[in-house]
């Protein structure tokens, strides 16, 4: 196919890899410009203008935030002048307000919109072993389908709804907080008396709690490893106010997610915004006193 | 080995059967008579006085909670008539307050103690799947080692003191919990925007929470199915209590085990107490407005 | 003084009707003209655009939140066509970010900006006995203190910096919401054991918490008195957001906001938004089963 | 009258200064003889066994906690010893189970019972300005009345059983500790926009929050002045607990109580158990990384 992706990150620029290496001809922008380069030597064109790369048979996105894409994609008219017909899958982490905008806007100006938000890092990116949550009309899934077969290990379709998807994966990121909250108070509780957290998330991770969260998140836990960080604790702060303006937003109080977010904002006064979020764990210690 | 076992409740029924199954000699003693003659009929032998069964090469108890044990093994003089020497493995879930006491006691008295509380229900048991927590003096550990081997898949040794055994189960109880918190509240948020729990939890517990706790409580929060109880709501305040009082005891705060009590105390005002503790989801559900 | 006056609800009408009489000529200005023509036939000059009003010696301003100021002053370009050297004094509820982004916009185009928001209710504002809030230039606040010493009972000056007048305008209000949330649990707690909230609270705020917020809110909780809302739960809940925000910017964790928060989207699902936000204390009553 | 006083502390000690005062015969007995000889000089009679202080026309206790009353009044066989008829006023803030119980054994050994926990501190008890909360037969509180009229500036009745006045001493001392907490949060909120705690409560406790309980704790917030304790951290905690179980004997949630629960033992853990617990302030300004 002839496409476009728009964001070259860590996540973006692993994906557009693996559509090159299916053969499909890619459009690649980005704001800065230094991965495209890169991408342009295994085969992409790069384009200068987001606009160039909002063509052809379909668009893919993968931006940072509610931020990026409302200024590459809204603020500058790019959809407006889009050709009529084009499905665009944006597959960033974005508020349930954004999606619900950003789908009626396409609505309006008669592009398909398929909300694709990914579960997985950008190993998993370049692995091609992204869970993918696909929400949008039928016939906008059915036209980059092939596509997300090329990016992941499955796709998980949520129906017509773009903002079902979206709300699925905020669900899912904060509930991987919880665990890292979960474990930070477990380990915090058994440290005090003298078992290390190794000691308990070896035997829990192997038993109960034999998932990937667990074991990833519970082996940086258990060693303190939080550098480098695979996913911020800003970003983490950032994906639990998401949960919790979704849940303002349909008068859901969603309590856990309060507390989450309080830890995320005592670790970031202590300075781990920029160390993995698993670093919440060092919260429920400092409470503690260690 | 010629052994006895105190406690004949689901759990303790089941590993009686498998220890006789192995061919150990097995004396049974249990408040209430019931159980103890369906086990007579596969071979043991019913004793009429707790300290009849507290005897022999080693002495296994799985009694129901800190009430039953100190009513049981403390308050009638069972342990100070136990001939030097015994080992006692003590199956239950207890707190670190009386685990102490228990280590101090059995010490005093020239017993061996090993704690040695289990993970799994009663079907785990009756398949011999339990995973065993074990601490103890190793000698007293070595001593009672090949019967855990007949009742558990796995033994996982905590060292000496037998308290770190306790508090390793009770931190795995209060991991379950906040599980299940977790995902009532992502059901709950899901919900508000039209995706069912079911979907929600499908693609969560086959992708990044793929564990045995979120695969079973995340099928019963999918179909609202909370009855019969696996293990009661009620059950479950106790262990967040128990958690909550050994994180007391060494000035631990535990905000989320904090909340997981609060949100027990809510489903049993609401009737939900005797219901799996998986019912733990509807207060979010409630707190919703749905 | 020759003075606009924007924004004309309870409050406002209330407060220009004090300036007139006074002997103040008040030009003012409300988005809905309904307002104006009662303080009309008191005197007020009515304008009919709101760069009208923003003229003369001074300005006063109170409206309702932060969407009202930015759609009144910042996005129609008011501010960039007033008088250099006129005083503003914004005595709205508003964020600190938004405090902040109208004192550098004020400065930058030479206009003088006192943040000046209030204690006190529609009645407190129509008796004069306003608690003032002022912080901006000391020249600034000289300007428009002889208006503030007829609308209020007490200017408290909070220095040069007009965000710490509407931080502690936030603090103000999470304190009252939390004195809510501590007395519908405490009557919820008491009830349970057969005592009245009426019987609780006419002790305690008689003695230890003789003060006029729980006298106010503990008459309310003790009566179930609710209706019609002196200040509404959807008010409540955006400002205690704005203190949950005006942390966030500072990495101030705020469990007791974060309670709260969820407390009043509980309310609210459950119906009780357009009602006094006293009505808080049905959460912890309902929580309780009742 | 002919009385017995049980527990010389410093809030005894004050008061049965103001009964020998008021010229009622008293016999003290308390565990350590120091206190009583003082007030033997003041013509109190010194008993040396607690039975003999456990007679005459009514007795007065007031003893440290549930332990201190257990152990001087329950476990040593004191009540089943007393005359039939003698009315004993409990002044010590206990917990709603062990009021009940005591409730009920007085009620079977045919002696009156009064539970009548008082708020202030020791200087209010010399002062003779004690709120007493008296729940228990009318006759009963009939016998005490002369007694409480020397002691305190008033009676709160709270009718016929105990408990009552237990339950309304707890939910007042937790609405203490929320008022702590909600001063320490709003503190730490304008803190990080520069304004000292001192004006932020200077204003607040001289309008909406002008209560004894405000301006004491705010004043000592706004020194960071938490020694010498009047009251001591670990004993806040203490009464917590005693909310926390109330509401757990009832199922009534108190997600406020948990939250100052678990601020407290973040104090103790960073050793300000022995400060005054108005300490759990400096919680709010750690969380914030100052």
């Amino acid at each position: 196919m002839d496409i476009g992706f728009i964001g070259l990150g860590a996540m973006g620029s692993a994906m557009v890899a693996n559509l090159l290496k299916a053969g499909h001809r890619v459009r690649v922008w980005n704001r800065s410009p230094g991965a495209a380069q890169t991408l342009a030597e295994q085969g992409a064109t790069v384009v200068g203008r987001v606009q160039d790369a909002f063509a052809g048979d379909a668009v893919l996105s993968m931006l940072a935030d509610d931020r990026a894409v409302r200024a590459v994609l809204l603020d500058n008219g790019v959809l407006d002048g889009a050709p009529v017909g084009l499905v665009h899958a944006n597959m960033a982490t974005i508020s349930v307000a954004l999606a619900q905008e950003l789908a009626e806007r396409h609505a309006a100006l008669g592009l398909g919109y398929v909300a694709a938000p990914v579960f997985g890092r950008p190993d998993a990116a370049a692995a091609a072993r992204l869970n993918i949550l696909a929400a949008g009309a039928p016939a906008a899934r059915g036209r980059v389908q092939p596509l997300f077969e090329v990016l992941g290990q499955k796709t998980w379709p949520l129906g017509d709804d773009p903002v079902r998807a979206n709300v699925v994966k905020i669900a899912g990121n904060f509930m991987i907080a919880s665990a890292i909250e979960s474990m930070g108070e477990a380990a915090a509780l058994t440290a005090s008396y003298g078992v290390a957290a190794g000691d308990l998330l070896e035997i829990l991770t192997n038993t109960l709690f034999a998932a990937p969260v667990y074991k990833g998140y519970g082996g940086q836990i258990a060693e303190s490893r939080y550098e480098p960080a695979g996913f911020k604790l800003t970003l983490g702060l950032k994906d639990v106010r998401l949960a919790l303006e979704a849940g303002e937003g349909r008068a859901v109080p969603l309590p856990l997610a309060s507390l989450l977010r309080d830890g995320f904002l005592d670790a970031i006064a202590h300075g781990d915004g920029a160390k993995d979020w698993a670093a919440l764990a060092r919260v429920a210690q400092r409470r503690a006193g260690n």
